[in-house]
């Protein structure tokens, strides 16, 4: 058998649309890797069974034996208390509050079991193996239909004392803006996500404003989403690219707010928005040189993530590789 | 001569008033301690000359021969490159651009010198010595003039990558808001520091809201200060209690966002406008248990800083402490 130090870990990553299980090695390689739909609406214990499901999957296809496995690891969306193991709450993940996913995890598979946030495994993910290598100070957004956070201080994940630190996207920014998910108003979640361009662009279809936008959308304003704006915006669409210069603009308020209370090295952003590239991040990152102070503006790049949706599985497999070693 | 973890430090408190230097022992004690004004209007040579002079004074009312000094700490207002040991600019006084006064200090006193934001200082003398005893996980605002912060993680000071984080005043929190010193708008420091409670007071007594305040001032609105304004509002006088709960209700939602992101053990509150105890902080936790997510508002503690003026004076003796050790 491997010894400690070079035994892959199990790497699961729990979304609110599909479970991914892999097998990664300690140099952050995927061995093997598996998915299925997590069909949330199915209820806990089904999606737990599911996740056991493909994590045996994943073990099988890696023809690795169980027993020689570090241990696992699983990210999950949601406000997670790290320390404990549990899910307190998930926005994706309907009905599940205070589940001890890594207790239960831990008994069925019979291995050292770690529970963390998806946007912190994600933050580790593109510090080790991604766009942060070699990085001391990094802040990782994904933005998506929501946006969360993940925060590496000294080239380790902080997690705060609970283990739930990171809400980045719950940072208010605009304290008389919309109401978000989470019950407060003006969070940066709900003026750029994804969710926050898709939801500006059918309020000003629907006050007549004339756009490629709703073609690109087959006439159907239910259809409209962040990348249809995004796509009308490349062919330039003036109603789509005043949208996204709007979350641009949020956005680098959001940066702006990180570079001075962190003066980190890096911010790295994620998730589906991050797609869009520079037409998001150019006037996001003059934003950061308007508001912020010049000495960390002056510092920090801002880039899009490396690792895609490989982030939350490499990063997990790293945070129980860390832990080990420890 | 004390081996060299015994030997006192010489810390240096540079402000925009007064300059303080003391002698401080390793376990935090003040050995001696002397201040003069700090005199910015006579230029950044006459500010340095008196530096040194009244740190030579305190080093002679200690009776520790220099030499027998572990080295230098100072802690000054305004964006620090700590790395550098230069401050980048301080609104606290005027002119000072990129001044390298750690090389300056060092090379006059002949002793291993370290230069820290004050509000760095402050989070570590209250982690150390103070109100965040034992805590591993600690924000510290200073609230007076403006808006300071040091963060405290893992037990040690998180100072970014050019040593200049902290800078939690300068969050936005209000994108419409009014502008703020720094060149922003809706920054939590021109909505919840000493000068936005005296701000609000002067325009709500110029639109010819009737109030104790003006009585308390001498009936010259000139005079109205924050001071002013809380003494008007522990007696109960109605438009100075709606003016704190204001800024309560700003700082709540500073301290939300703070602990969303951080998800610390401890938010210390330090500077004139925390002299007004739970006035002020009663209203801002009750904006925290709405605002930020249940698990990381059910931890944090929000309290009153213990050490008073002298936090930056141990804070940054304790830095110098840490760099030696390390």
């Amino acid at each position: 058998m491997l010894k400690t130090n070079k035994r892959p870990v199990l790497a699961v990553d729990l979304g609110g649309t599909k479970i991914i299980a892999a097998v990664v090695s300690p140099d952050g390689k995927i061995v093997s890797r598996k998915y299925c739909l997590t069909l949330a609406d199915n209820g806990l214990k089904a999606v737990i069974e599911r996740l056991l499901v493909v994590a045996n999957d994943a073990v099988v296809q890696s023809k690795i034996d169980i027993v020689g496995l570090a241990g696992v690891g699983i990210a999950a969306a949601g406000i997670i208390n790290a320390k404990r193991g549990v899910i307190t709450y998930s926005p994706n993940l309907p009905g599940w509050r205070n589940v001890a996913l890594r207790d239960i995890v831990s008994e069925k598979l019979g291995l050292d079991t770690y529970l963390i946030n998806d946007a912190s495994a994600a933050a580790l993910g593109e510090h080790r193996f991604g766009a942060g290598k070699g990085m001391d100070n990094l802040i990782y957004l994904t933005v998506s239909t929501g946006i969360g956070g993940g925060i590496i201080i000294d080239g380790k994940l902080y997690s705060g004392s609970d283990g739930c630190a990171g809400e980045i996207g719950h940072m208010t920014v605009d304290v008389n803006g919309p109401r978000c998910s989470c019950g407060n108003s003006g969070c940066l979640e709900v003026l750029a996500s994804g969710t926050a361009v898709a939801r500006e662009a059918v309020i000003r279809l629907n006050q007549g404003e004339t756009s490629s936008i709703i073609e690109l959308a087959e006439g159907k304003i239910e259809n409209v989403t962040a990348e249809t704006v995004a796509l009308a915006a490349r062919q330039g669409d003036k109603l789509a690219c005043d949208i996204v210069a709007g979350a641009a603009n949020y956005l680098g308020i959001g940066f702006a707010n990180l570079v001075n209370v962190f003066n980190p090295d890096l911010i790295v952003v994620g998730g589906g928005m991050s797609k869009m590239g520079n037409m998001l991040l150019s006037p996001a990152r003059k934003v950061v040189k308007q508001r912020a102070f010049k000495l960390p503006a002056g510092t920090v790049r801002i880039v899009r993530a490396g690792l895609g949706s490989n982030a939350g599985i490499v990063g997990v497999a790293a945070y129980v590789f860390d832990q080990r070693r420890a």
